[in-house]
């Protein structure tokens, strides 16, 4: 929208240069992306965001691709044009080979078909899925 | 809707019936689920999906529990009550601990958070994504 | 929600009872159904939902059983178990067999997978489609 | 997204070329549209994509344009760019008058928004839609 | 798509052109956007929606506002960037200060991110919100 | 489905306890609602989702039942149940009435109907609102 200013490193406060600097160090130096630049425009919403992001992503019983292929998923199916290519180029570098992204997105379409079968007949959930 | 039937396993004709028994020695001899019973219904619909699932969720470059996590990030942004059950019964079977579930859901939750975000101040896609 | 009525036939002012009879009368008698019971607590709300869906449901280019399948779609992919319900309900009295049920849930179930899949891969609009 | 592929006729492999031909053949020789050309970088997905859509868009209970327009539908609301392009232009060829064009905007519009209403109300199910 | 014309004032017949009037009337002189001149491609459509919306949107017992940021938050999750932009502008026009939009958006992002955590974990409704 | 436990308030542990005192006294006393009981699985998803709320939806440039009316629309158009029972629950609450509801719900069917209709028919985004 017009009125959404990308807010560049240079011209950010120090609350708002503190969180790049933690964002750009924790992707090995990396140019801060629109997101962040829009998300600026109001920085508790960017710090909120950032820290938690920074949180959820990281290695944990789930290995970070696995978290970025997961991450990809849920934006296709929102429709997120930003999110899916930003999160297809973070899962590249993390190593998502092309076998890999193929494998991904069959699974997202199985499951969109299965998801608007299950919808279409009303199919009611088993019993031993509820015990 | 009152006139979907459930094909139970008896009452299947050989085709059917062929499907059945292949679905459950897939899975080490459960029992047939719900959504199964209902595209039973229309044994085209059942054999492509039937055989293409089994496919596309066999062991590749992706293991077989991270795509099941990946089907159920589809079935929640969806609000497939049927899959995320299904799925989520599945992903426990392949092994899914507590932990990891708790860290799909809050990537899902992140993602959805974002994707929210980029739609709404309709960020743009940073050009070094679309090189 | 707790606090929603549904409003009675006998409990209706005139205005609604007047919607109310137009509603029985274009469907052959029937009783009224949910859906139009709540909007009734708005009758601006229910007089402008239905004068608009009598007249879009009509028969025109379209006949109203194709429309009811289109109607159904809709309410697939939007997830609205309710619409779902009493659309298939509307277009089997319409005159949908079990095989254009089947059909028409297979399209829904394959267009459901392509859009899933554009939107993974980014797919380009043809440069033949924007002409 | 950067690195998907667009694999055009001459740099297809042999397997590819045979689904381009039977595509183009299917629709009176027309050229490859873009979703193909990025589905033939998993030319497993390809074929088990082509082959159900050519079943499921095929003459049945429900004539091929009726289809289209499901498709249209499905598209429309799960906000798919190209599919409602390539889809358009599909129900065109096979005869969608601007008039029907106008009657199935109006179902879609009009059941969004039905779904809304259902939704936000929580209008509970009919018992007689049930049983 | 190619074959949608936008109906500009002076091509419109008198049905159409009275209609831009009220429109252009009802926001201050304001030109036509390019929603109604597709929508007037269909007379009774642009009627209906355009009345419908002008009540809608009418002070009541909420405020114009308050209507407009509501409007752009289903437009958010609906993903259509037509609305977003137009209704953007219009509640700036009403007052929406940035700040506003500030926490209009977090809002968003906040429920969008527990409604994925609901479905997720399929929270059962609370009795007390049934009574 | 069945693995998740509603962690109830005496068998939480002391950080959850904490948590669970905060959001009742930040509503006057009220029991702990089934998803906060749900999300206490992963006490940092609980910590960060209540943090974050109860900052978001504090009063600031918009008011907190204009607020609730925000998250229902949001809830609504994503179609989660259990949100939309405990916001409108909680915009009653804060003084939504019945005359307010209804014209919430008459904008968010209004806005889901044009949301439709622009993807329906691609509409542009007019150059006035991009400059």
């Amino acid at each position: 929208m017009t009125t959404v200013r990308y807010i560049q490193e240079k011209d950010a406060d120090d609350r708002v240069k503190e969180i790049y600097r933690d964002i750009s160090e924790s992707r090995g130096g990396a140019e801060i992306n629109n997101i962040w630049k829009v998300l600026a425009n109001d920085p508790d919403l960017l710090e909120s965001t950032w820290k938690r992001l920074k949180k959820v992503m990281a290695p944990g019983s789930l290995d970070p691709l696995v978290k970025e292929m997961i991450y990809i998923a849920v934006s296709v199916v929102n429709g997120c044009e930003y999110c899916v290519h930003s999160h297809s180029a973070a899962a590249k570098k993390k190593g998502m080979t092309d076998a890999m992204r193929s494998e991904l997105f069959s699974v997202i379409a199985m499951a969109s078909q299965t998801n608007a079968l299950a919808e279409a007949y009303q199919v009611e959930v088993d019993d031993k899925f509820k015990v």
